[in-house]
């Protein structure tokens, strides 16, 4: 039984760490005391120890442990004897180096499809596409590949955007970035809004929050879906 | 004799390719009837050939003739036998793929470092500095490297903005970016906004344009420079 949450952000405005999805983190992580953290991805690069207090804060309030996987002498072994885990956001190139670096994806692809609930914010939500190719953040480091755990057969992009009208601002809008994507890539692209998750449970794929999402398919043109919508036939 | 432009951007608002720059251009390249496009970077996807004759377009205001670097057989001659280059904008990623594949690097540094104009948009810019570990661009594919050309000693992050204060949108800042770039790299990164360029001369490298530029060193606060700055000793 596969149990997932891929979440397009921690926190939403005015609201504190991971508030707006307390009640559902209740229910999803119930069968679970102690949950394994990691804080690889190291927003605004604050330590490991200082990112792995703000979720143990968080996860407090609904009566969870945190363990971060930094404590442990080997990872591999704290993701397969883990109840729960939790990877936060931050930088996906420093998650993704440091997930390959200690040879963690497989291990973590295995457990999470074999049953053990998993939650992923913002970067940690990129890393459950089939590659980072479409996260927002800066290649700060250089990763020795950008696959990712690919446990569902699509791309996120988190923290999705409408392009803002109003703006003067040449850069590339996010609908422009995710359209240069396809010229080299077929995937699916799913844009998360703040405050939006896809929630997996075995084969089904479901959005969720108040917002709709956006949906880039290769030779097609973006369209919305509503909360309710059932993913699992994309590929 | 260097002669490099460093430019935010192509375009700025309300004005057409190039425009902002175009007196500018008229002088940098005199000694320049032909100047070689490397499209490579591919704005929105675009093709090779629809890229150039935009580029086209706009250089023969100036009196010039492009010529695409995908027109010629070898790129490598097409480089070495360039009066002038121009690398315009689009996914710094695709660019410097490109780059790598077609073993341009190497000889583009070499004939820049040895007096060919340069002139550098956007991902053109990125390219110019010591790796792309500070484009703003999506990673759409895996480049061999993240190095770049190095024809500064520094990184370049071009439509450099501002923290928006009345965003409720929690993804990071452009700034956090940076500073988490300086967690893991020691160079100085040049914010460059959009309308300003440098403009190296042998070792002299001048901010032109109307606005600052925000420079971030390694553990040192971001502060802001003003036209005419010489940056020849950062590094």
């Amino acid at each position: 039984m596969r149990n997932i949450i891929i979440a397009s952000t921690s926190t939403i405005h005015g609201s504190g760490y991971l508030e707006y999805i307390t009640d559902e983190l209740n229910v999803f992580f119930k069968q679970a005391n102690t949950i394994l953290f990691v804080p690889y991805a190291r927003p605004g690069g604050i330590s490991h120890n200082d990112y792995t207090a703000i979720a143990r804060t968080a996860f407090s309030k609904i009566g969870k442990t945190i363990k971060g996987i930094h404590e442990y002498d080997n990872p591999i072994d704290a993701v397969k004897q883990a109840e729960g885990i939790f990877i936060g956001g931050g930088n996906t190139f420093v998650l993704t180096n440091q997930l390959h670096k200690n040879n963690l994806i497989d291990t973590l692809k295995y457990c999470v499809n074999n049953g053990t609930p998993y939650l992923g914010t913002s970067a940690g939500s990129n890393i459950c596409g089939l590659t980072i190719k479409t996260t927002n953040d800066m290649p700060i480091v250089y990763p020795p590949s950008f696959n990712a755990l690919g446990l569902v057969p699509f791309n996120i992009n988190p923290h999705y955007l409408n392009p803002d009208t109003s703006s003067t601002h040449m850069g590339e809008t996010r609908e422009t970035r995710i359209t240069e994507f396809h010229h080299y890539n077929t995937p699916p692209v799913i844009g998360l809004r703040e405050g939006s998750w896809l929630l997996v449970k075995d084969s089904s794929i479901i959005l969720k929050g108040d917002l709709t999402a956006r949906i880039f398919e290769y030779n097609q043109a973006p369209y919305e879906i509503k909360p309710g919508t059932e993913l699992n036939t994309m590929k």
